[in-house]
């Protein structure tokens, strides 16, 4: 596995004060930010080796100018195998329970999602690689440390891993706002898929075509939708006080 | 009411973009952040007069140096009374049900819970003008524009606030991880004030002195507790089935 870049001051504020190993600072040689001086210490505290560069250089290496003139190098996130969680999860007697997340993009939603998904006693967290935000250390700090106690497997193609999950005798539940049934009158029991879509699409049709059921958590009031993590948290809790409680 | 002074380069983007009224902007004259020159587009579209001053003037203005080198003068968020959102809440029939929040210090909680309140079909929140986050338009944003849809009064005693809300026939319950009882064992009937903590410290000692009932919401695994504006999600669902389903 590869080492990974963050890049620009929250992100590698966070990254140096996480968990994961933490290799080479780069930083802008004509950066005179005065967070700079901060982010200078914590590396200095933590022995990493302080490399100066171009502000172009930064660019390129990053792939983006949003950089802040600053980047870190940052040990890939362990990510757990899809067949590792199943495995794991049909150990012990009691039902399996995954959340599968369809393409999160904030870092904080993905985090707290995380966290709830440890709370409610899940076995997995499924994500997408592509278009969807991954372990960053913004996430793991979302996370407040849920990220070390849940594995969390990254999967090309979410479409693929339900039909893994539907072989292993899962029942795959998709929250929707359409929906006419309402999360409250699902029974939930045997093994449970739980599948979010991203904050701003829901649910992909692709993948909403491998959900057994599709759930809506009903609306008292207000004009818009619930923000992605609290719908996440209400319908993880729903599951678990019927299959764990 | 007076103006309030939002600074640094997000919260001034986005009171730029929201549906408050803003006022002038002030900018460092020895600015030259990347980003600046995006704020000052958004001010000349808003049709806003941009004055020049001094860092130190800035750092003075605000109170803090964190300003980034950009200010902007917003037009008051328009609180509610505490007294209209209880006797509004009584008018219609149905139960009353407010959320008070003990002192959230994140907008992002505090927007997502003031929106979860909305959908929930709650009639009020009540927060605290001290040592807590207000309405700033980084909450109105992750609010989602449900600020403009549910009243939220700002007090200056949650204690009397509560001894308000039981005078008018109000349960007074506190989500806190501690208690015995299990939010998903109460009935919730009648008038229901729904007391959340804050994030790290929970609900203060002289608040929950004031709570009829305390609850927890279960957890079935992982180490740590749930973010705020899940747990308040959660909870406010659960009282949202029970008294409006």
């Amino acid at each position: 596995m590869k080492d990974e870049l963050v890049f620009g001051v929250n992100p590698v504020r966070e990254a140096l004060r996480g968990a994961r190993g933490v290799h080479e600072l780069y930083v802008q040689s004509t950066a005179t930010d005065h967070r700079l001086e901060k982010i200078l210490e914590l590396a200095r505290e933590k022995g990493i080796k302080v490399i100066r560069r171009e502000r172009e250089d930064l660019t390129r290496m990053c792939g983006s100018s949003h950089h802040q003139g600053m980047a870190l190098k940052v040990a890939p996130f362990p990510y757990a195998d899809l067949d590792d969680i199943i495995t794991s999860a049909s150990q012990g007697g009691s039902s399996g329970f995954v959340l599968v997340l369809d393409g999160i993009q904030d870092p904080h939603n993905l985090g707290a999602l995380i966290r709830s998904a440890a709370c409610a006693g899940a076995n997995g967290v499924i994500i997408p690689k592509d278009r969807a935000c991954g372990i960053t250390p913004a996430a793991e700090k979302a996370s407040a440390g849920a990220v070390e106690t849940i594995p969390v497997a990254q999967v090309t193609n979410v479409v693929q891993a339900l039909e893994a999950l539907k072989k292993s005798r899962y029942w795959v539940y998709g929250i929707t706002g359409e929906a006419e049934s309402s999360l409250y009158s699902v029974a939930f029991s045997g093994n449970v898929a739980l599948v979010i879509g991203s904050e701003g699409e829901g649910i992909r049709p692709l993948v909403r075509k491998q959900c057994d059921v599709l759930v809506s958590i009903p609306q008292y009031g207000g004009v818009g939708s619930l923000n992605a993590s609290v719908a996440g948290g209400i319908a993880l809790f729903e599951v678990a006080r019927k299959l764990r409680g």
